[in-house]
């Protein structure tokens, strides 16, 4: 039987979809030997309610604008996701079979975007609905269309802060169109959850976080059906329906039982399961139409980057909002975040500029990071911005970006111990190890404002996570505006004929390497001084070659630990074609640092002028 | 005048204190001139009530047992604590004055425990209550000693999910010695907060997640008193009183303004502000005593490790609860938690033998590391549990603890494309990198049952985070019971007179190493074969030794990005005396994998045997 109503399968209908997920989830999961058919089972009638009712979706065409999202917050459920795209026609019977967590195929053991029906990556607990929430920002705040973002989250979750972030976020952005369907199957994957079928609890936290609860029994179509019908009413707050679930429900002796969690039914038990469900069943079914949307085109005119003099001593933080902002100006995609630090960051000249593509997020940076790729996902530009430091707060949202498919921009200011008197809990001294582990990543360093500028427009055009480090004190500009800086590259800026020794910095520390340059210069030594802002690639080639000109001689200094920062990517680059004769000191921040003056945590941690002198003078000597 | 009263000062006193407070918090701040004087003079009072009359602290004894806990979640208060610690006689005007944020002083721009009075570092926000839940799970469930954690939090960090988190977990574990006291002053950095002076909101929040809300004015020293006070009746669940406060309270023309967040008063405005408020004090105040608790002490007995036959199968991950179990059966400090995965990470050998020292944490692993903090503040021997990856959520708890010098064991599992069919989110690629950047961190990569529970021991002495990261599969045990694994070393366990190169591994690439090796000697090839089970520190010296006697010529592989893991720790290592004939190859995992079986996604990742094997061959050819 093939069904394809636009208007709504009746509630009978309803149930034999729901028992045809249920077997589905079975099937494809006992076939590939791994997954969670427990934890799908329980949500099968939300599911089955939702897909055929509620979720207004074009399968044929996943780009629509108009679409609805679907998003599994609880992302082991993939064989509940994957039995509604065979019940939607989407994936074959032989896929959902064959192709479950198989190698090289789509059917992934947690959701990814390889599927076009998939917005983001979802795997890892509490970040499906964070993600949601940007995806629900950009639908209410910037394509103003009325699509839904329907969020599938499992109870386990809720013990994750990100969730009561992004209930907060949604609520203050006031997104009804942000719904929540949590499964509340009262397992987890040891045990009982903390609140276990306590409705009450749930819905108090949910209605105190500024959502709108209501509470259902996640078994009865009927009832399903009315609760998410609320979303179609005049919401005031973002919706979060709460459905007292069974796991395992269905299969007689696991239903709620602890010790299912993540195991396939075996063979023969999986098909008696099957035959208690009433059998395979190929249903197909299509839910409403989503309405009609038109499709934005958009492109970007020609940047007019703000311009410094040579010299004048600003913040490379400080270049950042102005450089956002005017490349705003001519692209309508770019939008930004921030964990309420936009004073310091230096977003601030883009909230001035363009306060309709900005979104407070609040000292909740897991929450920031998720709504950038929630936005990234309907085709934003999104730049998101706190200090260096802070922005490991969100470490595991970064490391699901490239999972997610997702072009994000970070930029962390306050990097390293050069911001001085606020203390170690203020300097981002593990970002650049962070980033740079991040598959796919970006990581650019700039030492002044015009490399800044330039670098924050060409983060427009990178894939994957990009990561842009600034620093807190001003310094002087020591680039025109005619300078170009490729990602990949980097700037000599001292070179003789006869140079002894090469200079490797970023940021702070390059700064400090020309001091140093300035030294031994005094001294009769000639150096040859690299400007490193790109960390990640690395410019291999260019650092080899003025390394094998200095006769292997080199100093690299970094504002960071030692461990997976600069150093690290010079030593990589330098380690693919060895120098024979390769002499490298490498200086960076160990130990814990405390307060004081830039000038004094330098010195403390050997990486300023003198000390920098001080190791090429090492190096000379052999 | 000097007051100390041991029963409460008078109000009338209080309200004198808390001027002091005041006027020290402006003083200190302007002397230095940086901080926070605005946040701090928000919560004068409430301090000036909780410091004379009920927090129990005997000053001249910070480690005696029955002590009060005074965290500052909102560590940019700290003029307020630090003319707390002046107004206690344990820090001088004198250093007040001329130590606050300055180089080589005690008096950090956020607070550190370098202060005998301070058992966690701060700034970080959400990060206080977190960490102050461990120190009232120590009291509550495992030194059973009267005393209260009172945590002073900032109204902008209740966006960090983290501190519902921390609630969560209090009212879970019925921690009414908890009492958190949170400064509404309506004002974060850059503008307003969320929910503003919403005190309906916030005690909604509160009570929904299990904690018994008290809204008071933060002005009002009698209605504070009366607030505080109900910390000493008989509680059902942790307090939250909900302070409604004025952010530069005392200062006029800076009361709630905005734009004065982190600044201090300019030295004119100072010196009005503190006349206006009745000019320097020096009260010195002494509150109630703590009970008499018994000190404890503890030592440890010989540990019986478990023991595993040569060539038994079985996973890393199930070799730590055995081993952790071992260590707690000989020493009552050692305590493990768990993110919901007891049963993935090993950790559920441990909680059957020691079920009251463990601590489900539910998914929640950044109030898990914090707990572990909060536990190590009261010399517990912490291990904490989750996956690799989902230890990424906690990274900036991690960053924190070598700046609250606390000794951490974290315990990741399921490390790396090994896991095969759950997909890239379940796969820790990137902790190596995260844990290696950690300031002053250990990160150990066993291969085999007998080195994991060797190490597991290890950890057990080591300061500051130390990590141990495991594996999801089954394979053979290389070493017997009599095997030494000391922290820094490696093991060899192919050599010859004649190797051609060396094949560096750790965890699961050792064993396609051996593999490799095998292949290699059928034609012909020896190879020295290094098992690395010590990323940092690595074993420099024999790893380099080995390199050179195979002729510069080696390979490292591993399940993990090529950047900031083993690889790097490789170079690093290599780096330090350079070898002239250098030829390495890094064999790592880039791209982001899908799922399959282990073998297909070694294979794809490139870190089999056959590619280590092909690597070797491409060395050996030059």
């Amino acid at each position: 039987m093939t069904t394809t109503m636009h208007d709504g399968l009746s509630l009978e209908q309803v149930r034999e979809l729901a028992a045809q997920l249920r077997v589905d989830s079975i099937r494809s999961s006992t076939a590939a030997g791994s997954g969670h058919p427990t934890s799908s089972l329980s949500a099968a009638d939300l599911l089955a309610v939702l897909m055929s009712r509620h979720l207004r979706y074009d399968w044929d065409d996943p780009d629509t604008p108009g679409n609805d999202h679907l998003i599994f917050s609880k992302g082991h459920a993939s064989p509940l996701l994957y039995s509604v795209f065979r019940a939607a026609g989407v994936v074959s019977e032989q896929e959902l079979l064959e192709g479950y967590r198989r190698f090289g195929q789509r059917l992934e053991g947690h959701p990814t975007p390889v599927l076009p029906w998939v917005d983001v990556a979802t795997g890892s607990l509490g970040q499906g609905l964070p993600d949601g929430v940007g995806i629900a920002l950009a639908g209410a705040k910037l394509e103003k269309a009325p699509y839904r973002v329907w969020v599938l989250a499992g109870d386990s979750e809720l013990a994750e802060g990100s969730m009561w972030e992004a209930l907060a976020t949604a609520s203050h952005y006031g997104l009804t169109n942000l719904v929540t369907v949590v499964d509340v199957n009262r397992l987890g994957q040891r045990g009982e959850t903390a609140l276990g079928w306590d409705m009450d609890a749930y819905a108090a936290r949910v209605e105190a976080f500024g959502a709108e609860a209501v509470v259902v029994d996640g078994h009865d179509v009927e009832a399903i059906d009315a609760a998410l019908a609320r979303a179609d009413e005049d919401l005031e707050r973002p919706l979060v329906i709460l459905a007292r679930t069974v796991k395992g429900k269905g299969i007689p002796g696991v239903e709620d039982e602890e010790d299912w969690h993540g195991k396939p039914m075996p063979e023969e038990r999986a098909e008696e399961a099957i035959d208690a469900l009433g059998g395979v069943r190929s249903l197909q079914v299509r839910g409403p139409r989503p309405p009609e949307v038109e499709r934005r085109s958009a492109s970007r005119g020609q940047v007019e980057l703000p311009t410094f003099d040579v010299g004048e001593e600003i913040a490379t933080r400080k270049a950042y909002g102005p450089a956002l902002a005017a490349l705003a100006d001519v692209d309508p995609r770019v939008v930004a975040l921030d964990g309420e630090v936009s004073n310091s960051t230096g977003v601030a000249d883009f909230v001035q500029a363009h306060p309709e593509r900005f979104f407070e997020m609040f000292i909740a940076e897991q929450q920031m990071v998720a709504a950038a790729t929630g936005l990234a996902a309907r085709g934003y530009i999104a730049y998101a911005s706190s200090f260096a430091a802070f922005l490991s707060r969100a470490a595991d949202f970064v490391r699901m970006a490239p999972v997610s498919r997702a072009d994000l921009r970070l930029v962390g200011s306050h990097a390293g111990v050069e911001i001085g008197a606020d203390g170690p809990s203020q300097m981002g001294l593990e970002d650049l190890a962070m980033m740079a582990a991040t598959q796919g990543s970006t990581v650019l360093y700039p030492s002044d404002a015009t490399s800044t500028a330039a670098l924050v427009a060409a983060m427009a055009d990178l894939h994957g996570v990009s990561y842009l480090r600034t620093t807190r004190g001003g310094y002087p500009v020591l680039y025109g505006p005619e300078e170009e800086f490729p990602v990949g590259g980097s700037k000599t800026l001292r070179r003789s004929s006869h140079d002894a020794v090469t200079l490797i910095g970023a940021g702070v520390t390059l700064h400090e390497a020309l001091g140093a340059a300035d030294a031994l210069a005094e001294e009769g030594v000639q150096t040859r001084v690299i400007d490193a802002y790109s960390v990640k690639p690395i410019d291999a080639e260019g650092i080899r070659a003025a390394v094998a000109e200095t006769g292997g001689r080199a100093v690299v200094a970094e504002d960071h630990h030692p461990e997976g920062g600069l150093g690290a990517a010079v030593l990589a680059a330098l380690a693919a074609e060895p120098l024979a004769d390769l002499h490298l000191e490498h200086l960076a921040v160990d130990g814990v640092p405390g307060s004081g003056t830039t000038a004094e945590l330098l010195d403390w941690a050997g990486i300023d002028a003198a000390h920098i002198a001080r190791a090429a003078r090492a190096v000379l000597e052999g």
